[in-house]
């Protein structure tokens, strides 16, 4: 069998890649990561786009490939059942899944107006006022799930598939200056300070700098 | 145990509910169907959105509440997993839970240029320049499809959660003349002749004229 690969592009930049990354180092997935060409005009509109591709993540593994982050996750939640990438519980299950999908579908507004990346500060900024909705929204699935699962994850003392599809958000929270209380506040404190997320961030601020340029204003 | 039930809106107008209720009846599961209300302001914005949201489609069913489309595929493939929603093999069904994937997260300038509506019939219509790589795209994954598993169905002789999500896709070529050579123009035909899609579009073509006016230049 030949080793599984992970195709994903910049760590600082796409929370896509960061979501499939995560799901491959949880489900315990041995893996090489392959990096898309970002000198390619065509491979850095990747990094433009807002939506997920055909191009990152990729996941070859065992004769299959398979692209998309929820694919992804679905393929390793069934090949990998004692990881736990989902909950154990079928009703929680199928609320992880919900909440998965409402990020895979969804906040195009919070997406387009508070990009991901992870070496990018700012002290204050104003939030668009179309994506205050997606970030109330956001909260209030916080607030359920930790409520109704005990935390300190999403669906209680160990990450599952949605904690890996709000991740992503909890760096923009932390980018932006977006201010929080409790319970949001220690949710993202969990998120960021999660091993995985202390790897991905430290090799995401090592990355050449302007590597490419960011068609958004900040 | 109570009832299922499924939440949709206009059968007309809402390419979500469609996809979820060609789920839930290709699982075989017996529900209510129930209408979101939409002379309510708040519950007919929902019509107006090009994502999913947790307002529709929405399944109740033994115990368990579940939004947003792709998770309620994956409840019920778990909960019927004698109904075929996902291919047998497990290259395949990567391969499905991929295209599905990216019709659920993607696609936004077809959707927003193309929207849904049985009712209507363009003879002519422009399409919007940004739309045409997404009908490029979809023409590539039937085509690949197709190939791969021999039809008439995307991944073969019978529907998959795939055929529900491109489902609305298929209305949309009708509905704004787009011209379709083979094998793209025998899936859609496929499609709009089976069972389920035309009971759905005797319901659509039923619904009060005018219920909802969207806010789009046909």
């Amino acid at each position: 069998m030949t080793k599984a690969t992970l195709t994903i592009s910049s760590k600082n930049y796409s929370s896509w890649s960061l979501r499939g990354w995560l799901l491959c180092r949880m489900a315990g997935l041995e893996f090489e990561e392959k990096r898309i060409d970002i000198d390619d005009p065509e491979q850095r509109q990747e990094l433009l786009l807002l939506s997920p591709s055909v191009l990152v993540p990729l996941l070859t593994h065992d004769g299959v490939t398979v692209w998309d982050t929820l694919a992804i996750a679905e393929y390793l939640a069934e090949t990998m059942p004692d990881a736990g990438l989902l909950p154990a519980d079928r009703v929680a299950r199928a609320h992880c899944r919900a909440v998965s999908g409402e990020m895979h579908s969804g906040f195009h507004n919070l997406r387009s107006a508070l990009p991901m990346s992870l070496k990018a500060r700012h002290k204050s900024f104003k939030i668009f006022s179309g994506a205050r909705p997606d970030v109330e929204r956001i909260k209030t699935i916080w607030s359920e799930c930790l409520a109704a699962y005990g935390g300190p994850f999403m669906f209680g003392s160990s990450p599952t598939v949605a904690d890996a599809m709000y991740a992503p958000v909890c760096t923009r929270f932390r980018t932006y200056a977006v201010e929080l209380e409790a319970p949001h506040a220690g949710y993202c404190e969990v998120i960021l300070d999660w091993s995985l997320m202390q790897e991905w961030t430290r090799d995401a601020l090592a990355e050449p700098e302007d590597i490419i340029e960011l068609d958004v204003e900040f």
